[in-house]
């Protein structure tokens, strides 16, 4: 502990190599010899060398630090995001700084401000308390995933896509009466995407359906009772007739599901059920459940990318920043299992 | 962008007060009247002011960053011990480097130096590829959770009450037989205490047992396989009796009771089934089923609480080291639903 620091004079003096050399070796080291680096590396080890980086960023501002703003680690999406995300660490050197925001805005705002005070380069931004106008004006990198992103860079699974193909799975499935149950949530999230993607399916074949938009509520025990009222409402209302339910997520599916095979023994033939996500639980369910799934790996990859390329453009003598903020779309993949045929 | 950066002259001019009493301002807030300090707080937003943390860290060497590194984010076990960890930052106000090591033993070495690089404070390491005696070489405070702890100080749940609890619930159920499925895992290793617990309770009441002990393979489809074949030999040898089986998790829990509940139309009366976890799948399942609950939240307030111990000890003017490592231990909470009476 008491060990005196090595500097850059120490290193030339010990491999007689000039400090620009050294420093170089550093910041640049490609542009030395292959030999000449394994000697400087060699002495490093030597002298015991402790790299001081803090020291580093102060000098040219580069802190390899990016800041993850996720809504919580509940949800399987998310932690799946955030695997993802941190997994680019062997690909890029960022590390990440991660915060979990729990809706609490001024918290997060709070987080925000002190991300900024410690020079990062840029954000990923899961969480959807603060508007994009807002996340904007910090004015340095951000990309954002699955939330409102007028004025930001953003990566989105493909709703629209993903609310067609699982509609016109349920209508091929021979069902009477097409279902959507959904959050009534903006025209301004990606997410609605899946319920006019939906929508327009049935308009365009004549399908009858039916939108049930409403909240079902923050944990599972509140979800069961909605869901339960939402099962008893259509079985009284459909009763012999073949229904095509499209959940808003594999949770919420599975729950359906569940009542179902409690109820009759086994999955009915008069139902179809289609989750959204590809979580665990609906290959894990009691019936492997069909679902709209999400490449996860592709966006958070596809994210780091545009965040890169944000960042390396800052890094320049005469950084042009972008015209307009750029929105990449991940096509969404159907995946057929046995609540449908 | 170019705007001059603000300094505490800037400041002390602006307001009135003293370059002293600015700089208690950000290092000892509690030492001014809230009336001062409001004031300051003012002249901030007036000015503009935006912190430069860089330049603090390199003036007194204390970053607020803390390293997490955890196994991976797939089970859920990890996610909700990583999300109750990062809600410390309204406590504490540390910032969190997380790192997902996937067992890769290099990659995480290399983080780790880099973290060091960084002056990070400490690290909450839940990976289980680098050993304690190497960790406590890097000479920060350090705390495990749920891993071989033997140079660490460590935080974990009390496996060996949990053993006790499930095959004691079981045992009560009536069971003819008792079995307890789990991977080989080392004495080492906290979670070996499950496998004692239950041998324990199973000796003491001359209980006929079982100990399955291998590898369930690391996907869930590998899981599948392996739990069908179990499940197929232990029908097979144990017709007719009731079998009371303990599970290592609750993943592995569902996987036996959708096996149960496919087979029968229903969980039939010969067997009883406990989990460990209290993770989502177990409330979540067809049955709702009886786990042997950790307590995450608990678990990740005492492991900061002992790191923070740890990083102030070292910010004193003659910190005194650890002469023990310390080790907490957490009471699990026996969870009873439907697949136990």
């Amino acid at each position: 502990m008491a060990k005196k620091n090595i500097t850059f004079s120490d290193i030339a003096q010990y491999t007689g190599f000039s400090k620009t050399t050294i420093s170089r070796y550093f910041n640049n080291p490609d542009s030395l010899t292959l030999e000449n680096q394994q000697k400087i590396a060699d002495a490093l080890t030597a002298l015991d060398y402790k790299e001081n980086k803090v020291a580093r960023i102060l000098a040219n501002g580069k802190t390899e630090f990016v800041g993850i703003l996720i809504p919580n680690l509940y949800l399987h999406y998310y932690s799946q995001v955030l695997n993802q995300i941190l997994s680019t660490y062997e690909t890029y050197g960022y590390k990440f700084l991660v915060f979990v925001c729990n809706d609490k805005e001024e918290t997060e705002r709070q987080y925000i401000r002190e991300l900024l005070a410690y020079q990062i380069e840029g954000m990923i931004v899961l969480s959807h308390t603060i508007s994009s106008e807002e996340l904007a004006s910090y004015d340095i990198p951000i990309v954002t995933i699955e939330r409102e992103d007028r004025y930001t860079c953003s990566v989105n699974t493909d709703n629209y896509m993903g609310g067609l193909q699982a509609a016109s799975l349920l209508y091929k499935n021979g069902c009477d009466i097409l279902i959507h149950v959904n959050a009534d949530i903006s025209p301004e999230v990606p997410a609605y995407g899946r319920i006019q993607g939906f929508q327009d399916i049935c308009q365009e074949h004549g399908i009858p359906h039916e939108l049930i938009l409403t909240h079902l509520g923050s944990s599972y025990a509140e979800a069961s009772g909605h869901i339960l009222r939402i099962f008893e409402a259509l079985a009284a209302k459909y009763e012999g007739k073949r229904k095509g339910v499209f959940m808003p997520n594999d949770t919420h599916a599975n729950v359906l599901l569940n009542l179902l095979v409690r109820k009759y023994g086994t999955f009915p033939d008069d139902y179809r059920l289609v989750g959204f996500d590809n979580s665990p639980i609906s290959s894990e369910a009691i019936i492997p459940t069909s679902t709209v799934g999400q490449q996860i790996d592709t966006l958070a990859r596809e994210a780091m990318e545009l965040l890169v390329l944000q960042m390396n453009e800052r890094k320049k003598r005469r950084p042009v920043p972008l015209e307009q903020p750029i929105h990449k779309i991940i096509p969404p993949v159907l995946i057929r299992r046995e609540t449908t045929r």
